[in-house]
């Protein structure tokens, strides 16, 4: 069975993810661990563990779907003391804290949700993500990042992990072993390049024989991503990487999102462009309507931005499992 | 094998459980549903469902020792937002407010724990406890009449279910088909009564062939059941049932608790006296000593108080399964 890794986050993931289990195919989702935001980052915060909200996530889109457990993990409370918390983190984080280690605390949570593959932190250490802007600005965390709308505008200096943070070796072993490695979708500086700065991560990604494959985001994050080109995303993430080319294949949407829905994402951002001519001979090029045809809904008690614009998990695993 | 119905609270109940589970019989635990203190009734005032305070302690009694299922149902919050709350409640909680059904979490429940019998609401009907004193002094709630220190001055002149709760279809069933009935232990007015308060539960208790059995309470309330005897609890249980000579055996303890404890208990209240003159030829009377060699252990972050004198589940169980 061919080995797939996903390294990605929020909607774009998931859809990956959702796509994916139904293809034969050895699944294993890397996850940053570095989410301050939300239920999540409470959680973090008061009970010392390990961010729950993107490995929940991953939990999910790769669990039976259709159960209890599956609902009862996707709950999310609107009121009295739990309100904004979601009874997956309350579950996974609990578990950490009384095994004293989130490898045994998804390890319960996928067998309880019957899931389909892997879910591994990219490292186990606790670090926060820090972005230096070019006019000398420090963000620090993912959450204050994800939400400082000028990005764009510095532009990023320098991004790291602080304390430095090692990759889990079960991330770096994953990587060495894949057949197809899936970056993206997911937001540019809190979703994928995350992952690349646990020490260890850059390295393993460009050593692996693995066919590298970029998705792009649907949307440009405003503020972050300002009139990104699909080409702005690569080079980016190459110079995280460390090696020019270091992708093998780039899969981008050529469709355009109904304009009632782009009038609704307006303030968001605006679709990536799908002029792709500047990677032309140098990537492996695949465009296509990537668009899912469903609405989604934000769950009632949702404190979080969740993209109403989203991949179709159907068509992104049909042209990923041609890989 | 035999039927157990047990019906009763707290830790007493909790011995009574945790000793017959290893006896060959089908146990039943019926549970009052009036609990409105502590993270039981803040989970129930916020979510809207019934209290899981005691339907858990009971699953936990019944369920697989040693296992992380348990250990993380048992676990208690002592910082932050969850603060005070226990996994286990916010777990069946949620299970019950995502189906609609008390029933359904705990079969969930009890699956995820491995119980050994079952657990099973007195009534599915939300009601609050009131008692009425003699000096007509009215109490809300059974967390206030917990507390209300000056029940045994004035005398409970009326308790009732406010509005009226019908009794749990399996509860009557569970009532009707026992081969034996173990009332207590557990606080009187808090834990005992109230299940029979419940429309149905009287009635089906006086018509049902099993033997059944009160076992006294280890020490009296301070402030409910000052000074005590054993016959004052079987007065009480069987003017509330609305029956002369209900039970058919008495067990009460017969052995001092260790000086060193009752000083520490001292504000709580005293050991139940053993004398039993009055009960004599009325009852089958079986005293022994039945505590407890170890002191238990209070939680950190556990608001409630627990008691540091308890029955032996062992030596409870043995005499329970001679029956």
């Amino acid at each position: 069975m061919k080995k797939v890794v996903t390294i990605g986050g929020g909607t774009g993931r998931f859809a990956v993810l959702l796509g994916l289990k139904k293809y034969p195919v050895e699944l294993s989702a890397i996850v940053t661990m570095f989410d301050d935001g939300g239920s999540t980052g409470r959680l973090r915060d008061e009970l010392g563990v390990l961010p729950p909200g993107d490995v929940r996530q991953c939990l999910i889109a790769l669990g039976e779907s259709g159960t209890l457990m599956r609902k009862l993990f996707t709950h999310r409370y609107h009121n009295g003391g739990l309100e904004g918390h979601n009874f997956g983190n309350i579950f996974i984080s609990t578990l950490e804290k009384i095994t004293g280690s989130i490898d045994k605390a998804l390890e319960v949570a996928g067998t309880i949700l019957n899931i389909k593959g892997r879910v591994i932190p990219v490292t186990l250490d606790k670090a926060k993500l820090i972005a230096e802007l070019n006019n000398g600005k420090i963000i620090e965390g993912e959450d204050a990042l994800g939400e400082y709308q000028l990005v764009s505008r510095f532009g990023i200096k320098k991004i790291y992990l602080k304390p430095k943070a090692r990759a889990h070796p079960k991330a770096l072993q994953a990587i060495r072993e894949a057949d197809v490695i899936v970056v993206g979708p997911g937001d540019l500086y809190t979703s994928l390049i995350p992952n690349f700065l646990a020490k260890g991560m850059s390295e393993a990604f460009i050593k692996s024989k693995a066919e590298k494959v970029y998705v792009a985001n649907l949307m440009n994050k405003h503020g972050h991503a300002d009139d990104f080109k699909v080409a702005d995303y690569v080079r980016i993430l190459e110079e995280t990487i460390g090696k020019k080319n270091a992708f093998d294949t780039v899969i981008y949407n050529t469709s355009k999102p109904p304009q009632s829905l782009l009038k609704r994402y307006a303030d968001e951002g605006e679709p990536v462009s799908a002029d792709v001519e500047s990677l032309k001979g140098k990537y492996k090029l695949i465009g296509a309507n990537l668009l899912a045809e469903d609405v989604a809904k934000v769950a009632k008690g949702d404190k979080l931005h969740r993209s109403l614009i989203r991949h179709s998990p159907a068509k992104l695993a049909k042209i990923l499992a041609k890989l």
